[in-house]
């Protein structure tokens, strides 16, 4: 399975240049014989927008540029996970990732992990983690961006059976080490595959750090972005995450017994 | 706080020598000011020398060449980690690192998660994690090579109010991403220091991979060793961690409600 990441600015002239970019974006990954291409954090609006823009600007997974969307991965044969400002039922905004599929939505996702002031005042975390789900062949899971600096939630994933967690993310200087260290090491402490899809550019007082990357289960780049625009590419292959997960002994040797309050640890040797 | 790590290669011939390279070495890290001097995994014996070795060779932390090391470390005015076969009360051997302040043992831990035939064959794995001690003002908690691999591991000393995780390892190729990544990632993820004494040269059938690191609690390295023999320091500040800290909202920002088994998640969004 091949899997594009776009390194992308973000949108910043309204909806319809956002989708005639991404169809322009999901045909050059498709002729590169991608079938998945993985957007930034909230690709269709822009991230670092407001709160009024983001309320505003918000859809419902049921809305007519959902489908647009869906026409446009199917339209070109690939499947696309795209970001927007989510319109829940319940009326809150949620910063939400969409897996479409070449016939429809497939899976999604509302971050749950809020970063800072700005993630704050524009959304309400979500509630659960995301639930896996199947693509030719593979099983997925999301996180978007903060998210998948807590390694809890990337060994919850793996321990679920997920073979590769997909990551959109608006990640700013100076956090570069989350790209070259905390994404790797995700990948490698899990056996798992992580693609993670950020923004170069600046969007208000953020200056987004590049470094997209999709690293494989050892936890080595198969593919890293630099600073600029750039889009991706790699292959996720069974074969070697079957010798990965064979070399790699990390989830018989847990001892879950150990980490929890100190009152269940006993004493020290 | 100034600490050395001592990248060495693996003792071999016997205790007297290994002690007199220790002196040695104590000397020199001291003359450099350190207050701490970290020493790879089961420095005293060597760590792949086989269950009957191992066996033969296992000491009481009350057993004179403990007196031996506590002794070097007063003399040079310098704490010192170090490891060994430890003979404990139920007659099982553990793979246990020692610190000695200046006046006498401090704090001992026994590995935890034992990696592999060699550590299966040799050790009997410890029951609990580190108990945190203090030592000049620092709140350190101990780890053994494979443990600092397990996220969950330094979380837990994390949560625990710890400052800096010592790790003597014997850390082979191909295994450089634990040096490189895993270990910084630590660091970041907790916002703590970590110490990681690795060994160089061979041992049977291992080939170290040296890469000795002293990680800031923000994931960069204070100093990193290359392949060969080396002793690093760096100094430990705790005006940098307290503007890590203030700087960084993981413990804040953690949702454990979210990372349990899957029937406590609810549904996906």
């Amino acid at each position: 399975l091949r899997i594009a990441a776009w390194q992308c600015e973000p949108a910043a002239d309204g909806l319809d240049k956002a989708l005639a970019r991404l169809e322009a974006v999901a045909s050059q990954a498709a002729a590169e014989g991608a079938d998945l291409l993985v957007t930034p954090e909230m690709y269709v609006s822009g991230y670092n927008i407001g709160a009024q823009a983001v309320r505003d600007g918000a859809w419902s997974l049921s809305s007519a540029p959902m489908g647009r969307i869906g026409g446009i991965a199917e339209a070109q044969g690939i499947a696309i996970l795209v970001g927007l400002p989510e319109r829940g039922d319940d009326d809150a905004v949620y910063n939400t990732a969409v897996f479409f599929g070449r016939g429809g939505i497939v899976a999604s996702y509302r971050k749950t992990h809020l970063f800072g002031a700005v993630d704050r005042a524009q959304f309400r975390a979500g509630p659960c983690l995301s639930a896996p789900f199947e693509f030719e062949g593979w099983r997925f899971a999301l996180a978007i961006c903060y998210d998948i600096e807590f390694p809890e939630l990337a060994r919850a994933y793996a321990r679920d059976g997920v073979d590769a967690i997909l990551v959109p993310t608006a990640n700013m200087l100076p956090f570069d080490g989350v790209a070259t260290r905390l994404v790797p090491a995700r990948a490698e402490e899990n056996s798992v595959y992580v693609v993670y899809a950020n923004y170069t550019g600046a969007e208000g007082e953020f200056t987004y750090c590049g470094l997209s990357c999709i690293c494989a289960p050892n936890g080595e780049d198969l593919a890293r972005a630099g600073r600029g625009a750039e889009l991706i590419t790699a292959d996720l292959d069974h074969g070697t995450l079957d010798r990965v997960r064979r070399a790699v002994t990390y989830f018989d040797d847990l001892r879950p017994d150990l980490y929890g309050p100190k009152e269940n640890q006993g004493e020290g040797a």
